[in-house]
C-alpha cells in the first residue's frame, strides 16, 4: 500500500469509529456530508478555482429516510478500504457499484439495485476522506493522448518516453497521480492542450512537440477527469506557460474554462483539477482578422450557440472584462470558426504561423 | 510517397485521364459511382463478411442534377492526390472539408457549403480507387488501447514494445496500415478483444496479456475505424486465434458482429475491416449457469433492448442455429448482464476463472 493509500485507509478507519463511538455513546449514529447542491458551489476568486464550500448535513441511521442511504455509505466506504487494503487493481464506479449490490438476506431488499444510488454517495465518501476518486482506486475511462519531452515511470514499473511513442501518442492512465504516474523528466518549455483530436494529430505529425520543445495534449473535446487531473498537475508541479488551444465558439471557450477553473458539476475535483495558470490561445474573434481567416472557414452562430454564449456570459469566471469582450465580439461577429479551419490558410498554418505568432506575441488571455 | 501511395496516385491520375478522352471524344464526361444504398450491400457467406455489390451508376457533367457533384468529387480526388504527392500529413474529413471550403470566384457559390456534402464524395473516391480512406490520408479518430507481446516499427520511426505501455496501454494510431504501423514482432498466443475499457483496464491491471501471453484490445463500446481494421490486420496476418468478450445483451452481441463481419453503413470498409475468423467468448445466456452469475447481477431486459433483439435477429449474420438459440435464450431469460459484472463473483473472477475455462474449454461460438 502506498503512503497515500495508508493514510486513507486511516481516515476511513476513523470514520468508522467515530460511528462507534456515537453508538457506545447511545448517540444516534450519523455522518457528515459535504454538500454538493449548486448553492454550496462557488467561485473563488483568488485561487481562481471553483470550488465547493463547507455546508453540511448530517446523515442519521435512525431516520427512516436516511437509514438506507446511511447503510449504503458505509458499504461502500468499507468495500474501498478493503480494496486499499489488498492493494486491488482500481474498478470502475459501475464494478464497485456490482461489487456491493446483493440482496440482503431475509430482508427482501438489494444493498443496491441501480448504480445511480451508489454514484452520488462514492462522492460523499471522497468529502469524507479529502481524497480524489482515484486515490479510492475508482476509474473514469481516459480519453487523451499526448506527446512531448518527458519521461514517466509508470506504476507497472514501466518507464515511458513521450518522445517516443510513435504516430498515437502515449495514452492517458486512468490514474495520473504521482505514485501510478511519476514524472522522473519534464524537459519542455511549455505545455499545448489542443482542445481535437484531429488538431492534435496534424501537429503531432508534424512533430511540432519537437520543433517547439513542448508537451501537445488533448483530451479529445471536454476532458475526462484524467487529463484534467493531469493537466492540474503540469501546471502546478512545472512552472512553465500552459496555453489551451480551442474552437471560437461558446463550447471551445467552455472547455478551456474546465481545465483551467474547473467545472460546477464535479466542483470537489476542481479544486484538485484546475490549472488557474492556463492561458488561453484563442481561437478569439481578433483573431478572424489578425490571420485573415477566409470567409468560406466561418460558420454561422445558430439558436443553440447563442443560448450557450448567453449562459457562459453570466459564470462568474467568465466575468473578466476581456472575456465579457470576447462573447460580446463573438455574438456581434455572428460566426464561429473551428480550430480545424486552419487548415484553409494551409495545413501548415497552424503549426507554423498560427500557433508561433500567438505564443511569441504573448497573444492570449487568462 | 510509398508503394501504395504511388499506387493510388496512379489511379487517380487514371480518372483524370478518363475524364480527358471522354472530353476529346466529345462524350459527356461521366465518373463510375459504386452504389452505396442498402440494396447492394450484401452478406457473403463464403467469406463471412458483410460486403457492397457492384452496381454502379453514372455521374455526368452535363447534367444539372448532377454537375456540382461532379465538380465536387473531382475538387476531392484532385486534392487527394496532391496531399499524397506532396507527403502531406493525414487530415479528418472535415479539416480536407476545410481545405475545399471556398466560393468559386464570380459564381456567387461555394465549392462546399456543408461537411454533409463532401464526406459521400470522399467515399465515392474511396471506391473509385479501391483504397481505404486511410490510404488516401484521411483519419478517423481512434478511441482503443492495447497490451501485449508485440513489437511495431512506427512510421515515425519508433518502436514501440506494448508488453512496456505503463498502465495506460497503447493507443491504437489514427492509421494501422503497414506502412505506418508495421508489426515487427508478434508473439502472442491469441488476441482477446475486450468491449469495454473498465473491463480492459481491469485485466491490464492484472498483467491477463502477460500471464496468458495475448493481446488484449478494446475499442471502448463501438469500435471507432483504427481498431476494426487494426484486429482484421490481426486476424488476417496471424494464425491465432481471436475472441471477441462482450455483454451479455443485443448490443454487445451486435458489437462482436461489427468486429468481425463488419457493419452495413460502412460495407465497402467491412470488406477489409472484418475480421471473419473472430469467436465469441460470451457473454452467452448459458455462461449464466454455468458461472453461477448471481441474481443481483442480472438487469432486466427493457423495451429497447427487446426492439433491438428483434432487429439483429433478421440480420442474415445472425441467422446461424447458435446465434438464433442464444436470442432466443435470452428473450425467454429476460435479463441481460455486463462483463463489468463479473466482478460480483470477485475481482479476481473475470481473469482468473471466466476467461481461461471458457478459453481452455473451447467454450465459444462462430
Amino acid at each position: 500500500m502506498s503512503k497515500r493509500s495508508q493514510e486513507i485507509v486511516n481516515r476511513l478507519k476513523g470514520l468508522g469509529d467515530s460511528i462507534i463511538s456515537d453508538i457506545d455513546a447511545g448517540k444516534n449514529p450519523s455522518l457528515d456530508i459535504r454538500m454538493r447542491a449548486l448553492n454550496n458551489v462557488y467561485f473563488d476568486e483568488q485561487s481562481g478555482i471553483i470550488k465547493l464550500g463547507n455546508d453540511q448535513q448530517k446523515r442519521f441511521y435512525f431516520n427512516l429516510g436516511q437509514a438506507k442511504k446511511f447503510l449504503q455509505t458505509l458499504l461502500i466506504a468499507k468495500q474501498i478500504k478493503i480494496l486499499l487494503e489488498q492493494d486491488k487493481p482500481a474498478l470502475s464506479i459501475r464494478q464497485l457499484f456490482y461489487t456491493l449490490k446483493h440482496d440482503i438476506p431475509g430482508a427482501g431488499e438489494n444493498t443496491f439495485d441501480v448504480q445511480d444510488e451508489s454514484d452520488p454517495l462514492i462522492e460523499d465518501v471522497e468529502l469524507m476522506v479529502d481524497a480524489l476518486r482515484e486515490e479510492l482506486n475508482l476509474i473514469a475511462t481516459p480519453n487523451g493522448v499526448l506527446a512531448g519531452p518527458m519521461i514517466v515511470e509508470d506504476k507497472t514499473g514501466d518507464v515511458l518516453d513521450f518522445t517516443k511513442m510513435g504516430s498515437a501518442g502515449g495514452a492517458v492512465p486512468p490514474i495520473v497521480e504521482d505514485d501510478f504516474f511519476h514524472i522522473k523528466e519534464m524537459n519542455a518549455d511549455y505545455i499545448l492542450v489542443v482542445e481535437k483530436y484531429a488538431v492534435w494529430n496534424l501537429l503531432n505529425q508534424e512533430k511540432f512537440w519537437k520543433k517547439n520543445n513542448c508537451i501537445l495534449l488533448t483530451g479529445k473535446g471536454q476532458p475526462a477527469r484524467a487529463e484534467r487531473r493531469l493537466l492540474a498537475r503540469f501546471g502546478e508541479e512545472y512552472d512553465i506557460p500552459v496555453y489551451v488551444f480551442t474552437d471560437m465558439d461558446p463550447w471551445g471557450y467552455y472547455i478551456y474554462s474546465v481545465y483551467k477553473y474547473g467545472s460546477i458539476n464535479l466542483a470537489f475535483f476542481s479544486e484538485k483539477a484546475a490549472c488557474p495558470r492556463a492561458k488561453y490561445l484563442g481561437l478569439s474573434v481578433k483573431d478572424v482578422m489578425n490571420f485573415d481567416m477566409p470567409r468560406s472557414s466561418w460558420i454561422k452562430l445558430n439558436d443553440e450557440d447563442h443560448k450557450r454564449i448567453a449562459e457562459i456570459s453570466e459564470y462568474p469566471w467568465f466575468k473578466k472584462d476581456y472575456w465579457q469582450k470576447e462573447l460580446t465580439d463573438l455574438k456581434k461577429f455572428g460566426y464561429k470558426i473551428e480550430q480545424d479551419a486552419l487548415v484553409s490558410k494551409s495545413i501548415e498554418f497552424t503549426a507554423n504561423n498560427y500557433l508561433p505568432t500567438k505564443i511569441e506575441n504573448k497573444d492570449f488571455f487568462d
